[in-house]
């Protein structure tokens, strides 16, 4: 087996020593100058790995590049502060994308209230982009391991969309079908749930919170290592997004691997002490339009398994590690 | 005429808006609700652009990539308080490089007190290091429009090593000698000049500052432009690197060149009311074993221009222009 991103995050994180122990979270954590609490995060978008500029246009590879930062400070519950770029383009690419690339990326951060305050440009073979993004936590501070055994599991949104799409421009290419689907929308233009987990801060007793970057079945894996806890899904319980149920009837295909597995979805996995999101569904869903669904619990032991059927299984990832598996968008 | 960075750089800043002003400084400042004042910069070393893996060990590029932020707070008047990073690299290069690069910017990061709080790791076709550093002025924020008539301009330690070690390895390779040569470890082992900035904003009356990354004449011009000054350089008394004169005498070439346009020395470019450093220089050399120079004036008008045996001439940037020029290291 190759060896995994994470893998090499663990060995670098040694390598770095103490400080770098909170690279187990989404964002890194420090005092602000008046003892608020401040939440720093920081992620690159790779052309051909990340991202394929014949895929996706390039004020939507901006938005995405942003949208990763400040679903990271979403899953921190924390609000922006602001955000700084370095992008590295070859000169060729310049004229042609990178005005539009920023022209996304601004039009996001002004709809976040998230102002990009500087940022550098480098000339390069392959366009990177770099977002870096500084949040405030007003209340609680979510990590990963505030689970604990009885917790209730929770999502925000319904899964699968961009893993479907993908699905949909592998098989069919970029046609003007395709890029009208529902289901591409979830990949071009993913939101981050910034207000709804401020929201959720501010009412529910929440244990611990991780964005779905990763796949849920991984994600999910991050929040049972990182709490010391198991997570039981259950499966027939994961909302499926409409656009990847239309897809799964397209490419007669279950889209339960793309609900289960599908990285990028900028949606929230958190747990919750029993009984106290419950009420709140109602509520949250008629301020946001999004859904709010529980879809299983945290338990004593180890590891993530489903049930569907009365039927237990581990559920391992199959997710976006960019070194170790085929499921991201390179090569 | 291609279109360089800088001309990139105001185009997006037009592009994000009124939150992209400060990108004219060497970082973002942000303002604490105490009034402490943080600032925060991002800087990208791009494979092939910024190094060769050939001519820099891993653990320099590491060294160096850390060494960019740092010195960018300094030029602030800035103290890091942390850094992150995100590195992209080819899968391939990871087993034989990533380790030592990263094992580089961790003994730098613990020498300068600015622990690596987290990090992102992604593969990609090229090596890129992305570091972005938060700091705090414990005083006066240094900044690029500081600078007034009258001001003497100063320069900290001696310039054209970098720019040197270049001409050197283009010429014969990354030979034992090369490597040896007191010129390649200004190029390898730069230093930032944080104590050396917070000595300073502590005891003289200082106006403008910047690193020296793009070049003294780029870095001048800078300020002058910031400042709405004019700035004039006395050539002869530009402190030249030692390596770099042993250089010239290897290559049979004038010095002079990578003293006023070599770019990524790291050192720091002041102003200052007449009259506040001089008192201090022998004590500033004594502390830090670095020297402390004054090489012009800040003056009305516009511009850089450079005096030499009673002829002023102007001094226009020939700078490390990453999309305009072929001095820095790419193709």
């Amino acid at each position: 087996m190759e060896p995994g991103e994470f893998d090499w995050i663990r060995r670098i994180v040694s390598c770095l020593g103490s400080g770098g122990s909170e690279i187990g979270d989404d964002a890194a954590v420090l005092t602000g100058p008046d003892g608020e609490t401040w939440v720093w995060t920081i992620d690159t978008l790779v052309e051909n790995v990340h991202f394929r500029f014949d895929w996706l246009e390039p004020e939507a590879v901006g938005h995405r590049g942003l949208i990763a930062s400040l679903s990271d400070l979403a899953a921190m519950g924390a609000e922006p502060i602001a955000a700084l770029t370095a992008l590295a383009a070859p000169a060729d690419a310049l004229a042609a994308r990178v005005e539009r690339l920023y022209a996304g990326l601004a039009a996001t951060a002004q709809h976040a209230g998230c102002p990009v305050v500087g940022g550098d440009l480098s000339r390069a073979g392959e366009v990177q982009l770099t977002v870096t993004a500084l949040g405030r936590c007003p209340g609680q501070v979510l990590t990963r391991d505030g689970a604990q055994p009885g917790d209730e599991v929770w999502v925000t949104g319904a899964l699968g969309g961009p893993a479907a799409a993908l699905a949909l421009l592998l098989r069919e290419g970029p046609t003007p079908e395709v890029l009208a689907h529902p289901a591409y929308d979830r990949l071009a233009h993913p939101s981050a749930r910034v207000p709804e987990a401020q929201w959720l801060v501010d009412r529910a007793r929440l244990g611990a919170a991780i964005d779905i970057s990763d796949g849920l079945s991984g994600d999910a894996g991050h929040v049972a290592r990182a709490s010391g806890v198991g997570i039981m899904i259950e499966t027939e319980r994961v909302p499926h997004d409409a656009g990847a149920r239309d897809v799964g009837r397209q490419l007669d295909a279950d889209p339960i691997e793309w609900v289960l597995h599908g990285g990028e979805e900028f949606e929230l996995l958190l747990t919750a002490r029993a009984g106290s999101i419950g009420p709140l569904v109602n509520e949250f869903e008629a301020t946001f339009g999004v859904s709010l669904t529980e879809i299983g619990t945290a338990i004593e032991g180890a590891g993530v398994r489903c049930i569907e059927n009365e039927v237990v299984r581990p559920l391992e990832p199959e997710s976006w590690d960019h070194f170790g598996t085929p499921s991201d968008l390179g090569s």
